[in-house]
């Protein structure tokens, strides 16, 4: 399969992958539409359905709004067919083109071609005018903890090696409630949250102050997708199996002492609430597909209603660079990769993730996302957060800036980019499919 | 102030209260609109919109759609001005009626009024035609934990009486977030959760079976409104008393044992989100506003974010009842009460737990719910929950069946009806105000 489009054999967006996105151009919001990336440019899927090109499998008007939550809502057979029918389209002896205009001759019988012609099919993915926004409404966030090596690496941290892992963790995908509002496409700068927490460790009374203990943790976000399941219906993991629409990178920006202080007895809350970035483009469930590797042995064995007899992962390295505060301004240059991991570690399955939430009958629809929790890798260079990396603070690491030099870190200082990737080649190296970036800097807290 | 609609003094739904909800007729959920109820009435708000009677302090598009958003995000000062023009419509003197249908004369200017001629104004709210709705699309729900009562009753319970308070809670309203997609309207049936929990507490492996230890919690839901908050933008208490649109009762269904054995670290995930039930007209922050009371001393001190120069609750008298399996069929009668509680029981005001929120710059936008946590009043006969009446099962109680026989209980049975209610009298007791019903019904399980 080769594109019309060029790209080298390394480019997360291939015609392999085709992520689906919510974009705008020229600093116009209400140009705000829906696309899928190829190479360094994006298919405008609002301009195709103008257009007799537009593949027939879908209603005409599933992308006329700004996101994607109408597509994403249609089964998974459809989003296949539709998936194929984009790559013919995007194949070399396409009937369309990087210059392919809307023009009266291509127009669909159904649409009011006169307010459209002339409108490109194509947009420049890097141009400065191009912004991309969060690919659909998020109706509610889940972020699950279900990397046995960083449960693991945690509660050394916390109870020592002894009582490491929690009773319940090895019977059931541990997860809570996120926040919805804070999620944020790549790029968006965050402010260092303040909040209450202690200065020391036996301090009775907090005080309220700038995080110092700001981390991030490497997760990968799927999206449901297909029918909304109703109040009291349960998904077993082999439905679940349709219910996937893609993944992106997830961010869930985390401020430690604000959590160890206020997280007795219901969970995060402020120290999770204040910001969680994603790549913006999703990929698809069917070009992840095409990476599957074994799953984790479970032992002691599941109870029956988790049992995936499908019991894969996704094998997409991901790692997280830091480019240190000082560094120079160019923003592709000076980043140090901190940590390589995989979307592999993960004990529980995505199925058996959707599974277990609705295992009470919690409804689950279209747009909803679920955060793997923190992908720490065995060993100790695939760390997914700082927590585990500077072992709690006690354990400063290196990173270079751009002249050379090197400074430490424990936790995020302000001004420092972190960035996360994932891209997977196939086995002929002939071509790939990442992620793309999932950026985000941290800026001076406000003052109270 | 007296309204043309008759209604006993300990109604509710007096002119004063003037409830907004979200409702449809005759089956007919394509015709889902917004109303405001009075008596055992529905001013169609949406229909009133195509009349001149249409209180010009608004777009006339506010009710156009199915959902309370619209109205929720105007500012305070609107709501305030659009209340007091409905109460003088409501009015004795007032130029409509109950009878007032849309007419060529009385059209709105700008509406096409062909197609609503003959449109009653005015619904009967007690029809079976009549259903109730959400009022408006939750964005995020956040629940506190903020009756002092409560958390002390639960501590005493879980850790004894010397070790009841956790260190964090007089310094901050702790919470967590909730699920949005399972809030339901009072009267929705519920199905008895199943989920992973252990059979006897020394055990290691759990078993998955319907929750034995099912239970309410009776708070009030505070609808966010007003201005949407930007990401990293604060409030502080002061700010926040303008972000208050209403009220609502709210039912935190919770699954005890489920819980014990999933919140470890990460608080409660499937044991709270397979149902929470609100009652469906808010209640506007101007008709509370006449009930105010002292709050609650904060011995420590606040740190100064979380300062309130307006210490006040809202003291509205709140009551649980059950209706156990096995009455009659009637359903008005057969309801045992079994608490007296009060909004006023709240630690922390409705402003604190906006302003506590936002600390960290979460974003908060029009729809967004907050819950108080469970209300228990000091004492023994205001329990906010059932693991604080019957002691975590070890003090089962008794209800009465219609015929006069007694049943005991300990948590909920499959059958039992659960009802909150909360009303306040005027001091003259001309008038009242009050949420309306809060209920629901445990369905059994569905089997896995």
């Amino acid at each position: 399969m080769k594109s019309f489009i060029e790209y080298p054999n390394d480019h997360p967006f291939s015609i392999h992958n085709l992520p689906y996105g919510s974009f705008y151009t020229n600093q116009d919001a209400s140009s705000r539409r829906c696309g899928v990336a190829i190479g360094d440019c994006i298919l405008d899927l609002q301009a195709l359905s103008y257009t007799t090109f537009y593949p027939g499998v879908l209603p005409r008007d599933t992308f006329a709004g700004p996101t994607l939550n109408a597509f994403m809502s249609l089964d998974k057979d459809i989003w296949l067919v539709f998936r194929v029918q984009l790559q013919e389209l995007l194949s070399e002896g396409s009937p369309i083109n990087l210059e392919t205009t809307i023009t009266v001759s291509n127009a669909a019988p159904n649409v009011n071609a006169e307010s459209h012609i002339g409108r490109r099919l194509f947009v420049d993915r890097l141009s400065e005018g191009t912004a991309m926004c969060l690919p659909c409404d998020i109706g509610d966030y889940s972020d699950f903890y279900s990397s046995l090596e960083h449960a693991y690496n945690c509660g050394v941290l916390i109870r020592g090696k002894e009582k490491a892992m929690q009773p319940n963790w090895r019977h059931l995908p541990v997860a809570y409630h996120g926040r919805a509002s804070s999620i944020v496409p790549s790029g968006t700068p965050i402010h260092r949250p303040v909040g209450q927490r202690l200065k020391n460790k036996d301090d009775t009374q907090p005080v309220i102050e700038p995080c110092a203990r700001l981390d991030f943790e490497l997760e990968v976000g799927f999206f449901y997708g297909g029918q909304a399941t109703k109040l009291g219906e349960r998904l077993s993991p082999a439905q679940a199996t349709d219910r996937v629409f893609g993944a992106v990178l997830l961010n869930d920006w985390s401020a430690r002492d604000i959590q160890t202080w206020e997280y007795v007895p219901l969970g995060p809350f402020l120290s999770k609430n204040f910001a969680t970035t994603i790549s913006p483009w999703i990929v698809p469930i069917h070009a992840l597909e095409a990476f599957t590797c074994p799953g984790y042995d479970h032992n002691p064995s599941l109870l029956p209603y988790l049992e995936d007899a499908n019991n894969t992962n996704f094998d997409i390295p991901l790692t997280v660079s830091i480019k240190p505060a000082g560094s120079a301004s160019d923003p592709k240059e000076g980043f140090t990769t901190i940590s390589h991991s995989s979307l592999r570690h993960t004990y529980y399955t995505i199925r058996q993730m959707i599974a277990h939430h609705s295992t009470t009958g919690c409804p689950l629809k279209a747009g909803d996302l679920l955060g793997t929790g923190t992908l720490s890798a065995p060993g100790t260079e695939g760390y997914g957060s700082l927590l585990e990396k500077c072992e709690m603070g006690k354990r400063p690491f290196k990173v270079r800036l751009s002249r050379g030099e090197e400074v430490e870190r424990t936790f995020i200082q302000d001004g420092d980019r972190v960035k996360f990737e994932g891209t997977v080649k196939s086995s002929d190296e002939e071509w790939s499919i990442g992620f793309g970036e999932c950026v985000g800097t941290i800026l001076a807290a406000i003052p109270l």
